[in-house]
């Protein structure tokens, strides 16, 4: 009988005894699983467990850490070690450390680094965030085109220690403009006198550097690459993009659109370590602006305050008219932000889909109409019926079409249309539906042709 | 000066004369660009268009499609046809085409393969949906512990064009059990001489057949990592899952979440290609929930009819009310059932996050209180001014709160976080909301020493 393979599982490493002991558990560890269990414990232990390791595996666990603990280990190591860790560290990892210092910090880690490395973190530096050149790395192989493909695998055989891939190369001219890419599956398969000219892919997709991050995490999925190249505006090779990196961007930007779509504001990058002050700021803005669009709806039903204080019977279905249509809002809206963001639905499908939308929400708002006309029945009698199942069925429509709408517009002018948040949607088709619901009351309880209760 | 790069744009390949000419204009295009350009066109066009190319490159454009295209595509192709470009296919996107397709279809498909696919297609198959094993793919790459670095090279040099990836290889005893992972990065700089044994991560991570999609994604994005081994219950090696269907995993996940967040139901592909009555399933089901929720809303209202009709100036207040409860409650939900997809925040953490969500809310809702105090003074004086603050601080911290916990009770029992709807949120948020608001309001308006107005 074979054992089942178990995974490794967190472990309580302060209880254990003896640096040895902590040194031969941990040096087998995978850097990730390493800092996953580094996580909850204080930094001094922190500091003092990985000193037990080699420092190019001290970088790799950093490398895995949240930016949060990153920041307050780095705080608490000496200038000597960090710059060490730091100097073993991949480019852009080693850059986006070095912009969360403070600039007391940074001026006083500066001189503990190579001048290589100083360039390096400098040059990354400048790219805004949430753009191509932010994210992108520097560690990547170069090849000329006049190498074969033989001298050009003995080149990457000597460089493969210092680049975050030599999966694949780019080549460049004189002038570092970007020729081509090439595979090292293309180079090992190629016969080893073909010069790289005849190997490489001369037309690899890239990105530029002030590619939105958006972008570079729909570029890479598309391309189904390891890297991307990264060019500047004179068609030059500034960086690369890596899978992984692509792979977190997509996390961030998914994680970011359901902020939004929550109107809790911008990205908080972890809510675990989000300050009570930012969580605060991030969320009452929302809440006020909000707090205005919802004085309309107030204001539509204090307009027809007479309507509801002659048949109170009103009262009972108004929740459930403008959750309704705020709900069936919400759900269009969610499903067009989502598909936008995936590029699943673009700008031109907006006409198509709102065809299709109104016929969707046409047949969900007569279901809906049905299920509450018996209970419109019930409580109110006929004419409330009536009422309830005519709203219904137009605040579903109206909910419906709106919430599939108003991401279109949001891109329309050039916002992300994410910020079509379900909140705003909801708070909208309810000014709407409190408008149509009382209106259409209005209209019927106060025609004189129809039968009196 | 230089031209500044310009990145392939759509165009309109039918308006092309002559097939050289879109032969020429394709040939050189990314698989992922052309399927681009095919994706509007008639499904005749594509198939004729494709046709001008070899046959390992009508396989890459086919899975760049839209599984959706793809079936289409595979329906109106001739079945030899269909046949050469499956069997170039990777394994686990032809298994996932092959799946798509009616059992007719895939009777007749059958026989047109080679015994060789059919069994890995009928293995692949095997696994439910939403599994490792159904996202893995059996192109990977196998050594032997005993060979030399330099054996593992020229073994690696003669498969490379048959497997999907050789940059990570997987070493295997007799019976296939995984002893550990190897890259080509480390083969390329080791000795020659060296054995594979040495070189080898002995601890690679892995997941097991059985392991959900979401936890796939997980891993994948954790350890950073080209691709992962996937074992079956007795350690033996089955498949591997690569970074690139890793990243659909993970898009695929965001997406789900996304629309079970706004009670859209579960995944729906492509919106764009989803047929009115899959929609309309996915959508009026929940609706139909939420209605009851929203009863006792009405309810609710309706328990407190006579203080509302004593002081109709309450209803002017009862949408804002209600909307702010809904809206923070649906905030702290989306930031925890994020925090919780994406490995920020665990179980465990729910004790100390309730804490700061209390004092969060609490100034959140003093600050909106004080919003809402003057607008109550100027609509109706200064008891429901009273009234609307006090209510307001009281439903921003219960709607918080509770938004915050029902993820965490969902995930307590075996349910997806991301369950806990915005939609179920907010329609929990309001019935609280109005029994909150009615009874501070009957309770304040009522009390006989207070001065009349």
């Amino acid at each position: 009988m074979v054992e089942k393979p178990v995974k490794s599982t967190p472990f309580n490493i302060l209880a254990m005894r003896g640096e040895d002991r902590i040194r031969d558990h941990i040096e087998d560890m995978h850097p990730a699983d390493l800092a996953d269990v580094l996580r909850d414990i204080p930094v001094r232990d922190t500091s003092r467990i990985l000193s037990l390791l080699p420092v190019t595996d001290q970088a790799a666990v950093f490398e895995h850490m949240d930016i949060g603990a990153q920041v307050e280990l780095a705080r608490f190591l000496k200038r000597s070690e960090l710059a060490r860790i730091i100097t073993e560290m991949a480019g852009d990892d080693r850059t986006d450390l070095f912009n969360k210092l403070s600039p007391d910090e940074q001026r006083t880690l500066m001189p503990a680094l190579s001048q290589a490395e100083r360039e390096d973190i400098r040059r990354l530096s400048a790219y805004p965030e949430g753009t191509a050149g932010a994210i992108m790395t520097s560690d990547y192989a170069l090849l000329s085109p006049d190498l074969t493909a033989e001298e050009a695998l003995k080149k990457l055989r000597l460089e493969a220690p210092d680049k975050e891939t030599i999966y694949r190369s780019y080549v460049v001219d004189k002038e570092r403009r970007l020729l081509g890419a090439v595979s090292l599956k293309s180079l090992i398969i190629a016969d080893p006198d073909t010069p790289i000219e005849d190997i490489m892919d001369g037309n690899s997709p890239f990105l530029l550097v002030t590619d939105t991050q958006e972008d570079v995490a729909k570029q890479i999925a598309k391309y189904d690459t390891l890297a991307l190249p990264v060019l500047d505006d004179e068609e030059r090779l500034v960086g690369i993009v890596t899978h992984d990196d692509a792979m977190d961007v997509i996390e961030q930007e998914a994680t970011e659109d359901f902020h939004k779509m929550a109107a809790a504001g911008k990205l908080i990058t972890s809510v675990r370590d989000a300050t009570i002050a930012v969580l605060y700021r991030q969320r009452v803005t929302w809440l006020l602006l909000l707090v205005f669009v919802n004085i309309f709806t107030g204001a539509g039903i204090a307009f027809y305050e007479d309507v509801i204080a002659a048949h109170l019977a009103l009262l009972f279905f108004l929740p459930l008219l403008i959750a309704s249509s705020g709900n069936a809002g919400s759900q269009s809206a969610t499903l067009m932000i989502r598909a936008m963001a995936t590029g699943d639905v673009e700008m031109k499908d907006w006409g198509s889909l709102l065809g299709r939308e109104f016929f969707v929400s046409l047949i969900i708002g007569l279901t809906m109409a049905f299920a509450v006309a018996f209970l419109g029945l019930f409580r109110g009698g006929y004419e409330i019926a009536l009422v309830v199942a005519f709203s219904m069925c137009a605040v579903i429509i109206v909910g419906s079409v709106i919430g599939m709408s108003l991401p279109f517009l949001m891109a329309k002018f050039k916002m992300d249309p994410a910020a079509a948040s379900t909140p705003l949607v909801t708070s909208i088709a309810d000014v709407l539906g409190v408008l149509i619901y009382l209106g259409i009351a209005s209209a019927i309880l106060d025609m004189p042709s129809l039968p009196v209760e």
